[in-house]
């Protein structure tokens, strides 16, 4: 890693950060189920083409403000990452499963979710790419609830079997800690408990983030 | 692998599928500029419940009419894979890039894209699981590319520093072939052409697929 990047501070209150997750939640999850549909409809060509224009003059309201470029993470004044734009877990981004990840409090992460075709690979299939999608976030996410958060180093996965769409479980551990570098092991399952992916990846903190680190009390804890 | 899928056959006149990438292809297209839209908005919240509100009305009438559940592969009469609702190169997948990917014809496979804060990891730069979904998708592009098309067997990754939003570019070969197995190594780089991410991976076309496959004259290409 060469960029350091920097957290901003976020000041809210924890009535305004509930009306957040109410309304802009609320919003991202229609748009999510809006891509659903999109991807499964049948209906005319005429109907589809009006439709289109429909969600043109919504972007086109939604627009109206916005942040210049992408979203980014901030950190509540309590310590909180607020990775609301992250592609796997961020409550504001429509792509995201979203997953909603557990911790043990020593170095486990875990999460069940449902994949619609929206993730699909081969037919009926999770695209192979997305269970590593998902396995690198739940990967960094138990190596940050160790105590060592970083940014993914290598990441090697074995699939051992295709993983139909539908309920699916990951689960990561932290399997060792050599200085700078935190081994995580992990693994997908599907619905009826198979795994279907083993996963070990290497997880590294940046020099910079370490300075900073070294500044700050707890681990970053996803909100 | 164990569940062996099928692909249907498609019988449409070129006409036909003009018409559907201009129609599905378009609605497919403003779904995802409402998706980033959506990320990056900071309207007032009595709008963006609105707003929720006409999303709402608009999925309603995508879903008066849909598919069964996820969307699947189809052939056409000319063995052109139709992988429309592919994660990541999908026509009709409002979450892929979609990336367009282009082939050597002996085994390996290039694009160019842009991926914007949708696709955000760590704050301004792609998510690591982000990479790996695009390389795995390219490596297994550049498998069927030599004919040698499969599922993903293993994938590893070294990632060898942050990947910036913005243009961004994947390529594949094929390294050797082992039997089943097709080696695969390729790269990402970012904007200015420096490799952010090496991979290899194997990919091994399942018994049922490789009878199958005897059956057919040519590779599958994606249209």
């Amino acid at each position: 890693m060469s960029a350091p990047f920097k957290y901003d501070i976020v000041e809210m209150s924890p009535d305004e950060i509930s009306e957040e997750r109410r309304v802009f939640g609320g919003l991202t999850q229609s748009v999510r189920e809006l891509n659903e549909a999109s991807l499964r409809t049948t209906i005319d060509a005429a109907e589809a083409v009006e439709i289109a224009a429909e969600i043109e003059k919504l972007t086109a309201r939604l627009q109206a403000q916005q942040i210049d470029g992408p979203f980014g993470v901030a950190i509540t004044q309590n310590g909180q990452v607020r990775g609301h734009g992250n592609a796997v877990v961020g409550l504001r981004n429509p792509h995201a499963v979203p997953l909603h990840i557990e911790r043990s409090g020593d170095g486990r992460a875990w999460s069940t979710f449902e994949l619609n075709g929206l993730f699909e690979g081969p037919p009926t299939l999770v695209h192979g790419g997305i269970t590593a999608l998902i396995l690198d976030q739940v990967f960094g996410e138990a190596a940050a609830d160790g105590g060592h958060p970083g940014m993914t180093g290598t990441l090697t996965l074995k699939y051992r079997r295709g993983t139909p769409l539908g309920r699916c479980s990951a689960e990561a551990w932290i399997d060792s800690v050599e200085g700078v570098k935190t081994h995580v092991r992990g693994e997908m399952r599907d619905a009826d408990g198979n795994v279907t992916v083993e996963g070990h990846g290497i997880f590294i903190l940046p020099r910079w983030a370490r300075e900073q680190q070294a500044a700050e009390a707890t681990p970053p804890q996803y909100e």
